[in-house]
């Protein structure tokens, strides 16, 4: 098969299409048929050298992808060749096929075509573990998204309304805003203009953000800490904004306030496997339903990955940039 | 009534035994003769002028006490006039009588003398909140908890084992350890000889603590991070060693942790009553097991605070020490 290799770390030129062994599904995998996949950041850091794949991963670049099911490893139940799925991956996406362990697979959701399928493992199972599982937001609450034209931030913004929240965003353009306005955000923080914890504060009489949903890191923690409600919780996903940051824990502690901070691809099979399957229950339906969908830039060939690691690197993109084969 | 009065910030002298108006208790309050107060960390802070008491609460010192009802405000239920009680208090223990919101009373647990009793509700609601209602620590799980030998510390040794976890106790001497290991520590770590990171890792495999109970802050924020197991919690509750810390969210990331910060009196009436239910029901029964009992170091008469002060503040003594009236 061909796959997008990283012969050494650099610039989105290093991304080359070539041929390789085709993978072998192993005890409890699923071999797909890539229909498509879609850029993470974390596929830049990969690219980059400072972000290998976990032990026993593919060493291709790619966290989630569509397709069909070509074969069955051995132990594998519930699913059949020929299925139409998604998949969350530990790598290996940016490829003609890929191993999956089958706590990693999904259906194609209902009124969803199977390329833009390939927009969904990541987004739906980062969102719904940080949000819902770890910061546990609840309707009533106010959630603050940062990044909201991402593809992240696009899914959060309609999980947050689907489930009768209040949705606040920080984005970097007026085009980004208004797309974030169209799936349901409340508050529009334009960050190259605006401080988010006036804005915030004057948008909640005060009160701040139950949740946010940050992938700044360093850079936005005392700004996030000031953000907060009482008993607010700070899940962060992204160090964009750099590693290291100074904590006042003095103003956590008056808020009885909460950080978490997660990463999807590092976590164990059946940590992997339980979000999945919450997702499925959760989420699913609310894509059936229509109240949620992906929110796909554009589409691109995968040997052309390296155009469109230079569109998410330059932050032009609203949503998830699909890379599709044949 | 006399009461412990703060005429103004400082030492210990500063604590003054005076006559002072007797308290009403207000709609959904009940009036409590006060047969013992406990001492707290943060009575030294407000004695010091660093920690004003919560608005609408006693300007006195005191965040606990036993006694028995002496009057019933309006709209109280499910209790008498002579019931003998423990409670959670907001402020002004340090007196003959004390008005407490009728959901921050408990029973005197089975089996622990009224005095005694004194010593129970900050140590069970704070350790229940953070250590369980907040962390969620688990059986078969590791808690770290820093100061094993003060009240808090005693109290989260013994509700650590008693739901089946390893627990491992900073301490800063060997008596002080001592004591740990007969309340059941199996981890002891001399803090000023030790360095505990490293003693933990060692005596975990190399996977660090699921749960951190912490009461230094800033002091010790890195290597708590450090020190925390894949998916661990740190739970702070105190700032004896600062404010503002550096946070390494990468180490954090990677490990996906979490880190909250909480303090009991500033929350609010329907929070702390949904926490002393929560000890109550499953807290009291282990103490009537005679599972878990308060750790009492002294008593002092109420009208010596100023001596119970210096002994806490020296850090002289192991588990709690007691003012009694009368």
């Amino acid at each position: 098969m061909y796959a997008i290799t990283i012969p050494e770390p650099g610039g989105p030129e290093t991304l080359v299409w070539d041929e390789v062994p085709d993978p072998v599904p192993g005890t409890g995998e699923v071999l797909v048929e890539v229909v498509a996949s879609a850029v993470n950041r974390a596929d830049i850091m990969q690219r980059q050298g400072y972000y290998d794949p976990p032990p026993g991963a593919s060493p291709y670049p790619g966290l989630e992808c569509s397709g069909r099911i070509s074969a069955l490893g051995p132990g594998v139940s519930g699913w059949s060749v020929g299925d139409e799925v998604c998949a969350l991956l530990a790598g290996g996406g940016y490829a003609e096929k890929v191993a999956v362990p089958a706590g990693q697979l999904l259906p194609v959701p209902e009124g969803v075509d199977l390329k833009q399928a390939a927009a969904l493992p990541e987004v739906v199972c980062t969102v719904w573990s940080n949000v819902f599982m770890i910061a546990h937001l609840r309707p009533g609450e106010t959630l603050l998204v940062h990044g909201g034209s991402s593809g992240i931030g696009t899914m959060a913004i309609q999980l947050g309304k689907a489930i009768g929240t209040k949705v606040a965003v920080t984005a970097g353009t007026k085009e980004k805003l208004d797309f974030c306005a169209e799936l349901g955000a409340d508050i529009l923080v334009n960050y190259r203009e605006q401080d988010f914890v006036a804005e915030l504060k004057q948008a909640t009489d005060g009160a701040g953000a139950d949740v946010i949903l940050d992938n700044m890191g360093a850079k936005y923690l005392e700004r996030n800490v000031q953000a907060l409600a009482a008993n607010g919780r700070l899940a962060i996903i992204g160090m964009q904004g750099g590693v290291k940051g100074e904590l006042n824990i003095g103003a956590l502690l008056s808020k009885r306030a909460a950080i978490s901070a997660t990463s999807l691809r590092a976590r164990p099979l059946s940590e992997k496997a339980a979000i999945v399957a919450a997702a499925r229950e959760h989420v699913w339906p609310l894509i059936a339903q229509g109240r949620v969908r992906p929110v796909v830039d554009r589409e691109l060939p995968m040997a052309d990955a390296a155009q469109a690691h230079r569109v998410v690197e330059a932050s032009e993109h609203i949503g998830k940039v699909l890379l599709v084969t044949g």
